[in-house]
Order: structure tokens, then sequence, then C-alpha cells
């Protein structure tokens, strides 16, 4: 049994840590994966973006526990959902809206009850004494049922959909990634066709294969692996050297 | 069985990996948790907080290990405690006093037996050569006693206690975490009755149950996740805004 | 059975999750230890130099998989080599060569046989596609010898031997760690009568036994974990303070 933490703490001090220490507390023989602890302080955006290109790419019935969490200690819901794939946990607000799919639900569950969670919950780290210990609790093989109250809906994160403009397709950049590759919205199943990109100031980079098809330091567009077009320069940052940020438009020519 | 590691070496760099090959060469079934590497160089306070606020969290007979040791290499001893609940081992220069409290130790070892080293100990990576083997040779079910000789006491650091002031309490700030909130010295055991806090320069701020109690943006005292009183702004970062770093005073009214 | 992971891919993103879900999908019993996932964007030689001082402190039958690929979706090779003690996979750009001696591979391998990968190979992340599967298909305890055809050859990066000058012996520094020791391509082996270090501009600094054999804020020299000698300032950064970086010439005198 696998499972994953996102969060935005940071690896600085031991919060991540002590999740881990509640968790194999209660499920002793969990295998603990580290998705990121790098989102931004409060990134709902990013963090859902982290778990949509990631949790894929784990085996069924992997449990994957997200909190970034800004609202922690006021009335936003802490939630779980059961898909055929896997288990989300996080607070019910959008973080994990863009790893499950609107189809995908089978079981939504309001995260409610006491037993499961620390003795004391403190009203600054559900982290530790909420959703890790919830988290634990399923993989321990408890009944998903009995976490709380089923919920009809949970809170979802817009997409950005690409809009239709007369040199081609507006999108915006979703995600800069550690390289600063600039990540669209456009999905890689639309690129048939599409030669090239306009960045804000009206240059235009060509949409090519890989990275090194362009000499080093200049510019193109790719399909990255994440399935979006994205715009990067081969051995070089784009989001600084283009001035490119999260919210960026460009149009796919 | 769990072995923790605490240290200052970073995340850049691998040494935190080869000290993990190290145990898992020696004991193959435990399980390695990171605390946190992100301790500031040579910050023994720094890693003591980390120590004292995450290691209750773990299951008993978890064995903890810290190596935030500017002295190694030097005459400054390595030591291994055992408590009621779990087995601490670091250099003994304080790192390891706030998590194991005065009455805990059941037994205080001078680690000094070399056949538990690796054949080469460096004078610089203890936490490769000495460290991580010794816990894996106790996680391994070797003796507690054969480390070394016994010893009466380790070495503590000072906990800053509250001092009475004609305002309140004053106490001072003894960890910035990555969100840039403030923890003092002031626990939460003795909030009972506590409206707010002066800051440094006079500002007075409200106590609060949670960050959201205030507007985005405004400051607070709240009690943190690890039991003290700590400064935040909600969603922001109290210690850069507020120019608070460890050590700085405030006064709990 | 241990598959350790060293990549540029930072913490940030949830790249290095990603892998782990991969190889989990397939060996699920298997350890994973990160080594470092710090390295520089496309810096090989520090992949390489990370790989070398690490390895060897694994227990034997380890794989070890090193993603720093500036050529990623390029022409380049990936590689697999079988030594009597280890199992290391990467891009075939030199970032094995260190950690893998001149006489050390029984079997050189082309990475090609698309079964090994998963069913869709990106252009941009061969961690995830090709590397990590590959791995983990071996941990699975599938033959070496399907991974493709074998080569002769693996391609090395060239180690900076030092070169006999006048005044002792001049080398160079091949690495600058998180603490800013500069630690220099001069092994241990050879400071038999060794008694200071010529920095750059002049300065002679001497050659000591550990850290704190010079007061606080002083360089020294000093054999280094790894096995070479470096450069250091006692608590404190000398790459920075004395302008020390990879690639800074000095003399062994």
């Amino acid at each position: 049994m696998i499972i994953t933490l996102t969060t935005d703490f940071g690896l600085r001090d031991s919060f991540v840590g002590t999740m881990k220490g509640v968790i194999l507390g209660i499920a002793p023989a969990v295998q603990i994966v580290d998705l990121t602890h790098g989102i931004a302080a409060g990134d709902v955006r990013g963090g859902a973006f982290a778990l949509m290109t990631a949790t894929p790419f784990f085996p069924p019935g992997t449990i994957h526990v997200a909190v970034i969490d800004p609202g922690v200690g006021s009335a936003r819901k802490a939630v779980a959902i059961r898909t055929g794939r896997a288990i989300f946990i996080g607070p019910d607000n959008g973080v994990l809206s863009w790893a499950v799919k609107e189809a995908d639900p089978l079981e939504i569950r309001s995260v409610e009850n006491s037993d499961v969670f620390l003795p004391q919950v403190s009203n600054t780290f559900h982290g530790r004494d909420l959703f890790a210990p919830t988290a634990a609790w399923l993989a321990a093989k408890r009944e998903f049922c009995e976490l709380g109250p089923e919920l009809a809906h949970f809170q979802r994160t817009d997409w950005p959909n690409p809009i239709r403009v007369q040199e081609g397709w507006k999108t915006e950049v979703i995600h800069v990634d550690t390289y600063g590759d600039a990540i669209t919205a456009f999905p890689a199943v639309r690129t048939n066709g599409v030669q090239s990109v306009l960045l804000p100031g009206g240059k235009r980079i060509p949409f090519e294969g890989f990275y090194a098809a362009v000499p080093r330091g200049n510019p193109l567009a790719v399909i990255g692996s994440s399935g979006f077009v994205e715009i990067a320069i081969n051995q070089g940052d784009a989001a600084r050297e283009l001035s490119l940020r999260t919210g960026s438009e460009v149009i796919i020519v």
C-alpha cells in the first residue's frame, strides 16, 4: 500500500517528517512517497497541477494526500474521494479537482469522524492531525464509508480551456517548472498541425519534437512530459528569459 | 523499525543518501524517515527544536539520529540516549536535549565501540561513518549497552523560560518556520487568559484561534502546531514583515 | 532490493515522485533511496561526482539510476552497466563514468528493449518513461541481457589528474558542496607529506586533520569525506569567502 504526500510545507522544517511518523504509527507497512513539498505557500492550482500530472503513474489503490490548505482551521471541509483507481484526501478547496476528473468519483466523503484523527486536532496543522491519520487509517484497511457523511460534490478549480482567436488558440501558462519551462493548458492531443507559438510580446517560436531540436539557448515549444504544450529554451530558463509566469497568455498557431 | 534522520546537510549533495546506503547495508528492513535536512549549518538549537516537535509523533521504539555537528572531528563525544519511548543518537552538543526531557533518560552511553562504526572513520563525516551505522546496528537488534561506557549526563541546551514583566510575560522567538511564522518559547498550556502579544516595536497583535480568524495579510498570535504561541500573518510572512528572528523578544499579554 | 535516484530534477515539481510511482508499480517491494535531486541542471560532472562518492556505501546488488540528461530526446544512448557490485543506469553522457571505474564493467548494454519502457515514451522525460521502468524491471528479477544490445564501451568524462608543477601538484576544484567546501581532485592517498595548499591569489592555507583544528572562521585544507583534499573554512563558506568554484586551480604543497 502506497501513500503519497503533496504539500506546501517545504523541507526546511520537520512538518513532513512528522506526518510520516503519524502515518507509520498507524499503518507500519505502508510505503510513503513524496510527490512534492515544494508547492508555493497556499498555491492550490500548483498543487492541483502536481497531482494531475503525477498520480496517473502510481499503481491502483494508491492513497494520495494533498495538504495545500490556506484555510486550515476555518470552516472549509476535509474531503476524501474514491475513484476506480485511487483515493484522494485533502482540504475541499479545489486542490484535488484536476487529478479527479468529472466522471471519476465513485464516492465522496466529508472527513469528519474524529475517531480517525489524532486525539488533539490543532487549528494549524491538519496535515499531521487529520489528513495523515485519515490516509493511514484507510491504508490499514478500514472502510471508506466510515470517514464521514457522503457528499454529492467537491469543490472544483476551473481549468482554463483554450479559446479560438484569429491567429489560432489562445491559452495560458498554468505552471512554471523548476527548469523554467512554462507549461500551457493546451493539450498534446490537439497539436496536430501546430507549427509555432506566439509569445506575449509577439515573438514567434517554433513547435519542435524535443528540446535539443533547436540550438542551445534557443526557444521552442514542445509537448511536455505532462501532456501539454510547453514553452522552453534548450538548456535555458524560458520563464525568466521570455518573462513568462503562471497566467501569461500565448497563442498556439 | 524506524530510523529518523535530522541533519544540516541539505539536499544538494549526496550526504543524506550516503547515510541511507550505510544504514540499509546493515539493517535492510528498516524504514528511514527524513525529519529534515534543512537545519541551518551548525544550528544546534534549530535541530533541537525540530526533534522536540516531531519525535513525539513517532511510534514507540523509533531511533532518532541527529547530526548537527559543528565540532565533528574534535573531542566532543557521540552520545546515545535510551528513553521509555525511543532512542536518540547524536553529537553531545545539546541537539538532543529539548526532545529528551530531564526525567526521560533510562540509559545514556558514550558511543565509542568501534566495532559498530564503518572500518574507516573520517574526521569530517561522522553522520556516515559513526552515527548511521550506530543507528542501524541498534535497529538490527544489538544491545544498547554495547555502544560504550555509561554516562551520568549529556549536554543540555537551555530553554529560554518566559520571564514575568510589568505588561505580561517576556518570551523569545525560538524558531522561524518555512512560512515565516515566528514560534515563541511560550507554551500553549499557559495561554489561559492571553489576549494579545506586544511585538518589539510596541505593536500589539491579537491572540486568535486560527490563521484565517484575521483578514488576509493581517498579523496575529496563535497557538502553533508545536504547542507554543507563534506570531503569524494570515497567508503572509510574519518574520519578514514584522522583522522577527530567532531571539527576538515579545511580550505575551 | 534498493534503487537509488540521482537527478537534476529538484524537489519543487513532482518529477521525482512520479518516477517513484512508476517504479513501485513494477517492483512493489523495492526500497527507493534519493541520492540527490539537487544536481545543477545539466551538470553531468556534478552528477558523476555524487554517484562516485555515494554509491560505494550501498550494499551489493543496488541499482543506481542517474538522470542528468541535457540531451533527452536526441540521439544519445541510454546505457546500463553491470559491475561486480551494482548496476548503473543512465544516459550515456559520462554521468556514470566516475562511479564505474575503468576495470569495473562486467557487461554494458544499450537500453533499447521497448518492452521495458512505459507504453508511451515522451521526448522530454526519460526518467519517468525509460530509466525508472528499466531499473524497476531489473529489480523485479528480469535478465540484464534482455535490456538491449551489448556495448564495448560507454562514454567517459575525463578526471582532472593533478599535474606536477614547481611548488607541488596543481589540481582543480571538482565540486563545491552545500557548506561551501571546495573539493579538489587530489586524492587522500597521496597526501603523505602534504603541509599546505596555495590558493589562486597566492594565499597559503594549512593542511589539518579536521575542521575545528583551526579557529572558527579560518581557512584550512583537510581530507574530506569523499577521499579528496578539500578547502574549507571552520564553520564558514570557503567557496564564497575565498572565491573558489568548480574548475578553480590550487596547488597542493
